[in-house]
């Protein structure tokens, strides 16, 4: 038996006992955008912490102004080992709506349905179960070697599902401690459930909360309906003029930095055969409704999107109320991609919003993110070891593609500590990750582990 | 001193206790719109019945498939005094947003602001207040006289806030115990806090809810965000189109049956002098935001309009999201004038969104509400010596007046039971009511109830 052998055994051996570690990280609610959960948050910081201490890691929290980051490292690897930096995060987003919930959010359950074992809590795979891979390969490792083929610095965040607010100072003020050859994040899917998949390509993002005010309180519908300005129609046709009939985006400058595809990557994308229908059907939709001449798979991996997401204003308890509401505000993202620059997108929608407002109105913002896009050389050397483990323990080749969501971690790694980024993860586009009943399939979870395993033996060739 | 002085000088004697009575009923968190409040709607007929029956009227609750109604009728009047049914609903508005309320909105409390005492609780004037200056009117009559000047029937509602299901199989099932000459409702506002007035217009009202689906589960913005449809950009869009550049609602046939004000009418408007900057300036708005062309006057009480009362999708809590919602709703009222047909303007509303969903939506829609428009001719003799009785307690002359307001009852009097109904009421446009912070000024309880003692008196003759 080869050394990795060993370890893929022990892996087997030991599921249960993963598992079961798996579900006391998920029984802790560490919503990270809720300041109730803080302690919760916290909870978690420092079961990691315990765990790799157990593990033989130097590991310790590190608090900051928000929620604290986790470090850990190992002394074992020999000086000449490459040194990976491994990045997850162990907050999760909000459950609601919870009524939607089939069991509760944070009572991890394993239910098998049509024939797969699926373990379903929030966190299940964001980022919790995905961050463990990389935990349990790592445990495996030393419990059979007593050390790792890698040197392996470890950071986990409490704050990524909020806009990462303190991230960027603590990469600074760390920086000696954090920087290595390259990172490694478990927080991406695979292609399929049989296809596993390196992440070359994310999405970049701005993020704003814009409040729209008018009369200075709530009014009578009755009263001054008809005379009165109401926000929310105002609000409704800021929304509703960002796009245009073609899907396009209308902010001025919006689509500076945006290239198309470059023919190779096209070529290799079309390879995938992917399945719009079947990828829309699951979720109860048959057509792709973003950008016009588009095929879906760049509508969501390589062109930029609005979404609006999320809206209130006024009344919206049961029954009717005749109110014109003060104020309405609304929740809107932009996914980007190539060279757009965030903070000029930012800045043209603020200005758009505000070019759109009536007499008598007026707006706050408030930004949550502004990342850009990323993208690595597909080439790059540790892509290809890399492809080649991961294409060892699945049934299909590894692919390299793209991926519509934003991963600011890999840009403040570029940015902060010059370092490029890969990107492996087990989740499935079905894991209903920021839905209700999110899940993460048991054989993600194992087969993660052992791609880890693998993965790490390679990079250390 | 004549009759009516000492019911005056008993009212005036009396107000502490008037004021007590008042107290009792705002205590009684009596929404009608939310089931969780039933029981209090319950207590608040009751508490009617209670009253009623011990001022010497005979009073009843009388269970309806939703909250109860009161009846109540006295004895004393002579069968040649006119006979009149007042109405009144003792149901109130929800509170949110609750956090805006200086003190809680079923613990009422008088404060002095600006020198005026006023008293605020949610219903303080809408319609607690108002409907009990009849009530203390009344007590002052039979307990300085025995009896009233007029054949008086009351009755109650508990579910006017919430679209009065019950009341239209209610006034056909009693329409014996209530048809009387004429109705007298008190559920209106003074022209300003020195002109009384009596409303002969009153806008109807069309009110729906409006709930666009997309994909059956809510998504993450950054997996789906560009392929996946959006209903919170569907139902903004369909929002925005419900109004032209000029303020104009769209809906096909949406104008048919609307009429230019009458010459002697609008010309009775201008003489009112009206400050639309200071109606508008009182709430922080400046311009009338309706149909260009009208004035803010007519804007309200003439003209039809459209408001969105409120919206909700997605992600509302702190922070930030990435989801693309499952759904997304709205509620939508239109205040209707002339002859406008309720339910076609229902039709064109439900065929226009329908219209305009895109693929992959599907659209739900609840009506909370259809209720043609309602006017009463100003030379009728009710009216002339209802004129001159107010004109004789407050500084000014009382001035016939349109409201923007819909008060359903008044329409299903005059189809249901073939009465016509005087509107006469002492709120003021900035009583709050539907709003947080809710309040009826003690001059309008006192005076009100002055008002309807000389009212009766003067209807008697």
């Amino acid at each position: 038996m080869t050394k990795l052998d060993v370890v893929l055994d022990r892996i087997d051996a030991d599921l249960d006992a993963s598992v079961a570690r798996w579900f006391d990280l998920l029984r802790v609610p560490s919503i990270s955008t809720d300041p109730a959960y803080a302690t919760d948050c916290v909870r978690a910081a420092d079961w990691l912490v315990s765990q790799l201490t157990d593990m033989g890691f130097e590991a310790s929290r590190r608090d900051t102004p928000g929620h604290p980051m986790v470090i850990a490292r190992n002394h074992a690897a020999g000086d000449d080992a490459p040194h990976v930096l491994f990045y997850g995060h162990y907050d999760v987003q909000p459950v609601d709506p919870v009524e939607l919930w089939e069991t509760p959010p944070f009572e991890p359950e394993i239910r098998v349905v049509n024939g797969v074992r699926q373990v379903f809590a929030r966190g299940a795979a964001d980022d919790k179960g995905q961050l463990l891979t990389f935990l349990e390969a790592c445990r495996a490792f030393m419990s059979e070697h007593g050390q790792l083929p890698l040197r392996i610095t470890m950071l986990f965040e409490g704050e990524e599902e909020s806009g990462s607010p303190s991230l960027d100072a603590f990469l600074k003020a760390n920086a000696g401690e954090l920087r290595a050859d390259f990172a490694l994040v478990c927080d991406t899917n695979m292609y399929d459930a049989a296809t596993p998949a390196i992440d070359t390509m994310l999405r970049g993002m701005v993020y704003e909360e814009v409040v729209v005010t008018a009369a200075r309180r709530d009014l009578h519908s009755g009263l001054y309906g008809g005379a009165a300005q109401n926000p929310i129609r105002v609000l409704s046709k800021i929304l509703a003029g960002l796009h245009d009939d073609d899907g396009r985006i209308t902010l001025p400058g919006f689509y500076d930095g945006v290239s198309e595809l470059a023919p190779d990557i096209a070529a290799s994308w079309d390879a995938l055969n992917f399945d719009a229908d079947a990828f829309l059907g699951a979720v109860g939709l048959s057509q792709p409704a973003g950008e016009s001449g588009y095929p879906a798979l760049q509508q969501i991996w390589s062109r930029p999107s609005c979404d609006v997401n999320g809206i209130i204003g006024g009344y919206t308890g049961a029954g009717a109320k005749t109110v014109i509401a003060s104020k309405a505000s609304a929740k809107v993202s932009f996914r980007l991609v190539g060279e757009q620059d965030p903070k000029a997108i930012q800045a043209a929608f603020r200005a758009y919003v505000k070019s759109r407002l009536p007499v008598d109105c007026s707006v706050e913002f408030t930004g949550y993110g502004n990342d850009r896009a990323f993208s690595l050389a597909r080439d790059m050397p540790e892509i290809v070891k890399a492809q080649q483990a991961l294409t060892d323990e699945w049934p299909k080749q590894a692919v390299l593609m793209g991926m519509g969501g934003s991963i600011p971690i890999v840009g403040e790694f570029k940015r902060v500590l010059d370092m490029d980024t890969l990107l492996i993860g087990f989740g499935l586009d079905d894991d209903s990750i920021h839905s209700p009943n999110e899940k993460y399939n048991l054989t993600s979870f194992h087969k993660g582990i052992r791609s880890w395993a693998r993965v790490m033996e390679a990079l250390a060739k």
